[in-house]
């Protein structure tokens, strides 16, 4: 039987999955540590050749070239991970599977699949960001993924500093954005242990929260979602969910009336649906509409990379 | 001859045009103040039914209800102008004219016009943001006027402070935001004097410029658009742009790869093709795409009110 493949391309590992569709139960699995591109993706494509694939889907962390007529189109382009730089994902696997081939990113993969199968079902205009070694946000804007000139990278937005907070940042590119202030080594570096060694009433969480509020505000502002959804390694620390809403609702004041902040916070700002799965379930979503773009409803109707420049 | 309606519905004066296509010259324009709902709807109101209207289109300040289920869809809602405070406009020219009647922020209505007949010109992905007495930002995201829970308002986005700036910042709701330190009546009461009576080498424009370099880089991050279209009246200092060009791309640090940002900033920061035209225009071609909703291209097959859920 012919299946969907999906790989979630992450920084730490890659989670690879073939499904018969992209909720169900895999078929298999494949779990790799993301170390260089030749031994990883040896491996990935290892496993995906024991399987009969009818389209594939790549989820990957960023940033990567999503532009359509780009040479260098299906590259993670200038990411820190200095040995992944120029890396061509999409192009490796269309060559070597020659099925339909899907690529995005990460996070937008996660909001796909959080609206289809997850927390924001029937919505369709959704943000998801992961809070972990790094902060990223993927968007779906009027039931599509956002792409434009090149993709969100809603993890950089500037934030106004904690009044008590002096560290300089973690970001090589801008010190103190929200990722600088607020991905897991940056709380490390700030308070000389790692984050999960910091009990929940340590003075560290009420400036996480700060931040990653300020962060869900500007989200807010920007694109008016009807729910945030939050996951990522930090988010696992589901005590920071109460906080995080009641200074949303706080710094936005009342400007925003809507009855979904006012009075439902608890299902505007959630935990995804899909728990840690997101990315690989999008992932394998992207390959279904990679070979469904005949099809005829709103969803397949806009395969998503016909929107990418 | 049937001609198509348009309000610019601002704080300050009520714009209205009729004309036989969004960007021909109007066959009649009224400019009237903004003082009570009675007495500015009254006038804008006799000035239509000296025409023989076929569609009318509202691009209003805001906040506005753009719900199309909701018991106030086509209201102002809760303006810091309090006279205006539940107002209901598309509702009163509806029932007043009979005719199809369009309703969106003015700066949806700025991007949509700037997109189709000015400065983004076959663009999908575009911001229009308006200084000015307040600061507002519109969206077209794929091709179509953002919407989402409400409508954005990227007036209000967090923005770091500068340091050197002590200023509480002039936004009712949040003090410091975007709009509380950058708009006109920021500048006004942080140096007491008004903006237009400072030059351009007073300390007042490096703070003025690098809060609105924040602000799109934060659009940048959030949207990856196309282009950023700046209008409202503070824009008409041409000498900001060069410094917000520039400071826009020191703080996204090469973070951003894309050759628009690295070697055309100065087409990617722009002025509105429209001039101070804009608002108007996008009203009129508001007006043009609710009569035109059965038509066939892209931009019409996606009504501008479809989506606002």
């Amino acid at each position: 039987m012919k299946l969907y493949g999906g790989i979630e391309a992450g920084g730490t590992k890659f989670r690879c999955a073939v499904a018969t569709s992209p909720n169900s139960a895999p078929v298999a699995k494949l779990e790799v540590p993301t170390t260089t591109p030749d031994e990883t993706l040896g491996k990935v494509i290892g496993f995906f050749k024991e399987h009969d694939l009818k389209a594939l889907g790549i989820a990957s962390f960023g940033p990567i070239d999503l532009r359509r007529e780009s040479p260098t189109y299906g590259y993670i382009t200038d990411t820190p991970k200095e040995v992944w730089r120029n890396t061509d994902l999409a192009g490796l696997f269309e060559r070597t599977f020659g099925v339909p081939t899907a690529f995005d990113t990460d996070v937008n993969a996660s909001a796909l699949a959080e609206a289809r199968y997850g927390a924001a079902q029937g919505l369709s205009h959704v943000i998801y960001i992961t809070v972990g070694t790094g902060i990223g946000g993927g968007a779906l804007v009027n039931g599509e993924i956002l792409h434009g000139l090149v993709h969100p990278e809603m993890g950089h937005l500037p934030v106004p500093r904690h009044p008590r907070d002096a560290y300089r940042g973690y970001c090589t590119f801008h010190g103190d954005c929200l990722e600088g202030m607020a991905c897991g080594p940056a709380i490390e570096a700030r308070w000389k242990r790692p984050a999960s060694d910091l009990p929940i009433d340590h003075e560290a969480w009420e400036i996480e929260v700060y931040y990653l509020a300020r962060g869900i505000c500007a989200m807010v502002y920007a694109f008016s979602p009807q729910r945030v959804i939050c996951g990522g390694g930090l988010m696992n620390q589901k005590k920071l969910f109460p906080l995080i809403r009641r200074q949303v609702v706080e710094m936005l004041h009342g400007y925003v009336q809507d009855e979904s902040i006012i009075h439902h916070i608890d299902e505007f700002i959630v935990e995804p649906g899909l728990g840690n799965r997101s990315g690989v379930v999008g992932s394998l979503e992207l390959g279904r509409r990679a070979e469904a773009d005949t099809a005829v409803s709103w969803q397949d109707s806009n395969p998503v990379n016909s929107h990418s420049r």
